[in-house]
C-alpha cells in the first residue's frame, strides 16, 4: 500500500495519468464496496461521503488514496464495519465512548454530532472515544461542527511516528489538532499535525527528486535537512516548533488518554498497524452566546486585516486555514476529482 | 522598561550582578508595592504571590522582572486595581465576564477557578474574559487548575508581533497556549507562544553575542536566520512549525474573540500599548470520570514510555514540559531567587 501511495502522490503531479471522477461516481463506486464489506446502506452511504468529500477537499492522500487501505484493514480485522460505539461513562457535558474498534470516520462523525448534542444543552460538551480507528483527515470534523454554527477543537492520538526533542527514536505521535469556527456559511478550519511535514508529503518530494522547502527533519548524523530521503531515512521527522510541537504532541496524547480512558501512542506502538486510537472532540454552540448575532462581523473584521498583510514577495499569497481547501473543492466539484488511474482501477476491483 | 528588561536579562547569567532574595521576602516586598498601588490587602498579596511563584519557577521575564512595567501600567490606568471582573453572560458551562482592565493575573486565577467550578458541576467549563491584561506566565493558571486534580486548556490573544505565513508586517499575536495535566500532586504543563523565540530571548542572545540554537525569524532580505540581531531588525519572529503556528495564531485570536466577545488582536493593536486582551480558560474535572483512579497509572506509563526515548547525545536530556520548572522552583525555594541588583533596587524604590 506503501508504493501505490507512492505511485498516487506521483501521478496526482502528472496529469496524464490522472483521470477525473465526479463526486457523485465516486461515491458510488465507495458506496458499491462498503455494502460488499459488511456496512449497512446508512453507514455505507457516509463513510462512502466522507472520503469522497475528502477528495473533492484535494486532501487525496486522507480521501481515494486510502481508500483501499481502509479496505485492507476491514478485511484484515483491524476496522470492524458492524462496531457501534458504546456509551461507556457521561456526566453532564463529558462523555466517554467506547469506538469498538469500528470505522474511524463513522465513530469520529459521532462523537462530533455528540459532542454538539452536548454544547447544545451545556454550552460546551466534550465526547472521548477511545478504540477507535484512523479518522482520516481530521478537518473532517471541523467542517462538520462549523458548518453546524458550533466551534470545534478536536484532536487524535497516533501510532509513534515522531521523536521527543533531543531524542533519536520516535516514541511521540504527530497527532493531529484540528480548530474550526464558523466562517461564511463555510469555515475557517486549521488542521495541523505535529510533524512539520508527512511522511506522505516527504515521499513525494523524494519521488520528484526535490528538497523540502523548509527543513523537515534530521538526517542520520543528526543534522537538519531539506533532503526528504534522508529524512525518510533516520525517520526522524521535525515537529513543528522543535520542542514546542514535540510537547504539544506529548501533552495531546496525554490528554486523549485521560479523557477516553483509552490507549495511548505507546500502548498503539505496540501493535503491527495502528489502530485503537484515542480521540477527543469539544464543541461549544455558539448561539448560546449572548454576541452571537455579531459574531460573523467579528470575524470578517480579523479576516480583513489579516488579509492586509503585506505579501513579502509577489508570489506569496496570504490565506486562512482552509481557504485553499475551498478554492480546490469548487474546481473538483465543477470538473471532477483528478485521481490517479492506477488508483482508480484498483478501487474498480475491490 | 525595554533596556531594564536586557539587563536583567544579561545579568541573570552573570551571579555577581545578581543578589539572592528569598521567596517570602519578594513576597512581602511585592505587596507592599501593591498595597500602595490601591490594591486591597486581599488583592495584593494574591498578585504579589503570582509574580513571586513565577520568579521562584525561573519565568524572571514574566515575574520579578517584569513587575515594575506592572506598576507602570496601574500608573498609566492601563491596570485598574481596584476593578473587579463582571459576569457578562452565562449558559451553563460557557460563561463571559468582563476583566474590567483588573490586573490580568487577578482576572485570570478568578476565571480559573470559575472554570473549575463550572466543570465540578457540568464535566467540562469555559469562562471566557474579555477586557482583560497581560495574564504573565500563562502556565500559571495551568498549575493552578492542574495541581487542583483538572485538566487545563487555555490561551490569551496578545497585540500583533508576528507575520502571518508569507507575509512581512506583523498582524497576528503570538497567543500563547497552556496545555496542562495534573501529575504526581504537580502537573505536567505546557505553555507556549506561536513565536519560536520570545522577543526577551532573542534581545539575550544579542546582548551575549550568541546565535539562536534554531532559525528563530527572518532578517530585512527575508532569509532565515540564527542571527537575533537581525530578527530584531525585521520584527519577523518565526512562527512555531511555519505556516503551522501561524494558522493557530490565527485560529486562538479568532476563537477568543467569538467566545469573550472582546478584542481581536488586530483592535488591541491599535492602541498605544498592549491591554484589554481576551483569554479562554477550558477546564474538566477528571474526578468525574470513571477511570479518575487509574489516570495516574495511565500517565505514568506514558512518561516512563517518554523518557526511555534514546538521547540523540550524551549531552540531550528528555524532559516533559514543566519537569525543569519543578528543578528551578526546588533549587530557588532552597536557596533564594537570583535577582538582578539593578532590578531590586528598582522595585525596592517603588
Amino acid at each position: 500500500m506503501v508504493y501505490l501511495s507512492l505511485v498516487a502522490n506521483q501521478c496526482m503531479n502528472n496529469p496524464s495519468a490522472t483521470i477525473l471522477i465526479s463526486a457523485n461516481q465516486m461515491q458510488q463506486e465507495f458506496t458499491r464496496i462498503l455494502l460488499k464489506e459488511g456496512f449497512t446502506t446508512e453507514k455505507a452511504l457516509r463513510c462512502a461521503e466522507v472520503f469522497t468529500a475528502t477528495s473533492v477537499d484535494g486532501i487525496y492522500t486522507h480521501g481515494v488514496n486510502r481508500f483501499p487501505r481502509f479496505i485492507q484493514y476491514i478485511r484484515k480485522g483491524f476496522v470492524q464495519p458492524a462496531a457501534e460505539p458504546v456509551l461507556k461513562s457521561s456526566f453532564a457535558g463529558i462523555e466517554q465512548w467506547d469506538g469498538r474498534l469500528g470505522p474511524g470516520p463513522l465513530n469520529a462523525l459521532q462523537a462530533t454530532h455528540r459532542a454538539m448534542t452536548l454544547s447544545t444543552r451545556y454550552g460546551i460538551g466534550c465526547v472521548a472515544l477511545s478504540n477507535s480507528n484512523h479518522w482520516m483527515r481530521g478537518g473532517t470534523y471541523g467542517w462538520e461542527a462549523a458548518k453546524a454554527g458550533f466551534v470545534f477543537i478536536g484532536w487524535t492520538n497516533t501510532i509513534a511516528n515522531m521523536p521527543a526533542w533531543g531524542a533519536s527514536d520516535s516514541r511521540l505521535g504527530n497527532n493531529p489538532l484540528i480548530l474550526a469556527v464558523p466562517f461564511r456559511n463555510e469555515a475557517i478550519v486549521l488542521d495541523m499535525a505535529m510533524s512539520q511535514y508527512s511522511f506522505g508529503a516527504m515521499e513525494l518530494a523524494q519521488m520528484k527528486n526535490e528538497q523540502l522547502a523548509m527543513f523537515g527533519g534530521y538526517d542520520k548524523n543528526g543534522q537538519l535537512t531539506t533532503n526528504p530521503s534522508a529524512i525518510l531515512e533516520s525517520r526522524r521527522p521535525l515537529p513543528v516548533g522543535y520542542w514546542k510541537g514535540a510537547g504539544l504532541a506529548l501533552l495531546l496524547d496525554l490528554l486523549a488518554v485521560i479523557l477516553s480512558g483509552g490507549l495511548s501512542t505507546a500502548e498503539i506502538s505496540k501493535k503491527e498497524v495502528e489502530y485503537g486510537l484515542s480521540q477527543v472532540f469539544i464543541t461549544i454552540d455558539i448561539s448560546k452566546l449572548p454576541n452571537h448575532s455579531s459574531i460573523p462581523a467579528l470575524l470578517e473584521a480579523i479576516i480583513s486585516d489579516y488579509l492586509q498583510s503585506l505579501p513579502e514577495t509577489d508570489k506569496n499569497v496570504i490565506t486562512w486555514p482552509g481557504q485553499r481547501v475551498l478554492q480546490t473543492r469548487e474546481k473538483n466539484l465543477a470538473t471532477g476529482i483528478p485521481v490517479v488511474r492506477q488508483v482508480w482501477e484498483e478501487i474498480s476491483r475491490l
